[in-house]
């Protein structure tokens, strides 16, 4: 099969080996595949992942020991737990000690033809949700795992720093809330296109009131990012943070102890709620979300492309 | 009137005029006052402060337009807030962004016989708590606002790091949960005289299994403090930042985020309700915890002892 294999920040379009599905896997055939800035954090070193990256992905079960999985349309949760422990009896593999994680750390990934993970990982899509939709799901699920974690009302203030793809996501979902909404980064009048009832403003170069928010999330993916988050959050507000990446943030704890700042990190989230979402529409996805989609064959050139300056989402088709 | 004054790192003491009371605000005499961590960071350019330190103390009021305060004994809340923000307009001057800080930002503080204060920060005292232990009441309140930021349960599992004056506090607030308790520090033998039904370690020494408590308390004052909370923190468990220091830290803010860590700043609590444990019994100071009591005379000689390795609170007496 074709895939896109990642070794020492070096990759290549290669033909691999199918993968084999073991008991209480199913295989995957791979229709659509996103790119994310994890991705491109891989490329630089993130995790020291060597394999096939990728962990957006929609696609129809080909292989499954639960007969009624073959030939469903899926998506799958990333993170691929022991089944044992603790964290996985509750239900939450998220954060199994012993976990693989799609196409991020000890498990290939999506950018191939034929992906494997758990049946309990996958989740059915209803036909109302298009591929191009779909293969979303997963940063959705993401970025709908703030709501789980805090409770955001209208009276809120919240500002949303980065406007690349996992900021503009974010802010789909926090306007659900009916709060204040705020989203700042460099792309104010693309950005307005795509989003509207929301204030759109690039604090980096028009600075704005310091300590004037209920809620920041930080989804810049870089360090200034979370000083920026710093500056901005009120006495006794919560900062989310959203945006991994592979460089160490220097900070001023005192600042956090004396204005009692709640910091939260927020990952991976169910992809049922993601899906229950985009199929009543209490979630559309802004048209322009998607940048552009290339063929596998032209996988090297897409990652390249999902790395320019404020370029949005790139999909990799994985099937002519 | 005799008080330690502090400049540019340099501690004196001097002959200080008496302050003066304006409008709302207290003449207090004062009693007794502890040296606190915060007073150590301050001689080492924490807040740039200059004037006289000193925020823990109890005394007796001489001057108050509110006349029922006159002669009684109080203890002070540290924050003076402007009183007209919303902080200060919804009861809450630790974080007015205009408020002046007892001792440590822009207000002269307890280190000498004479503090003043506005009325509405004086808490009364009973007669059933004494000085010596009046005198605590300030951090007590600190670590008991842990309490007002998290619930702790007794099936949590509690990493206390630090068993200096904080952390030892700390223990005996969050001891009060019925959590399982384990306080990591250097004075094994000396903390397990003062405090039973709890774990003693020193995880610096020993290490344990790292990612295995529910909740971790960073009390250490130091920079590895931090470092060490991260790594035994739980996925999804709680971080509470105690200390202050004039440090920066370097952070892998994406452990944070896969971890899906919380970390909340804690500072000043309420002093009623640190007054209220007292005075029922619910906490009760262990034996040990003054280290010694010197005379303002000495004042200079008190904070040096204070500054030793292993010394817990230092208290310094205003009259002979």
């Amino acid at each position: 099969m074709k895939a896109l294999f990642l070794k020492n920040g070096n990759l290549q379009l290669i033909n691999a080996v199918r993968p084999s599905p073991v008991e209480g896997e199913a295989l995957i055939r791979v229709h659509l595949a996103g790119i994310c800035n994890t991705d491109i954090e891989l490329l630089k070193g993130y995790m020291s992942f060597t394999g096939i990256p990728g962990h957006e992905f929609v696609g129809t079960v080909e292989q499954s020991s639960q007969r009624a999985l073959i030939g469903k349309r899926v998506a799958g949760e990333i993170n691929a737990g022991c089944g044992r422990c603790s964290q996985c009896l509750e239900g939450d593999s998220r954060h199994c000690a012993e976990r693989t994680v799609l196409g991020i750390d000890k498990r290939d990934g999506a950018f191939a033809q034929y992906v494997v993970l758990p049946d309990r990982n996958l989740v059915q899509l209803p036909d109302s949700i298009p591929d191009e939709t779909a293969v979303l799901i997963e940063p959705l699920a993401a970025a709908m795992q703030i709501l789980s974690q805090v409770r955001i009302i209208k009276e809120n203030k919240v500002l949303i720093i980065g406007d690349g793809k996992l900021g503009l996501l974010t802010t789909v979902v926090l306007k659900t809330t009916g709060a204040k909404i705020f989203l700042s980064g460099h792309h104010r009048e693309r950005n307005l296109k795509m989003l509207s009832d929301i204030e759109h403003i690039d604090i980096s170069e028009n600075p704005i009131k310091p300590a004037s928010f209920d809620i920041v999330v930080e989804a810049s993916g870089n360090v200034e990012g979370f000083m920026t988050a710093l500056k901005y959050i009120k006495p006794k507000g919560i900062i989310i943070l959203k945006s991994t990446f592979h460089e160490d943030v220097s900070i001023d704890t005192s600042y956090i102890v004396v204005n009692e700042i709640i910091i939260i990190g927020s990952r991976c989230g169910r992809f049922e709620h993601a899906v229950h979402a985009l199929s009543v529409g209490d979630i559309v996805i802004p048209n322009g979300y998607v940048d552009k989609t290339f063929s596998i064959n032209e996988g090297i050139k897409a990652v390249e492309h999902a790395r320019e300056r404020g370029v949005l989402k790139v999909l990799v088709k994985l099937w002519d």
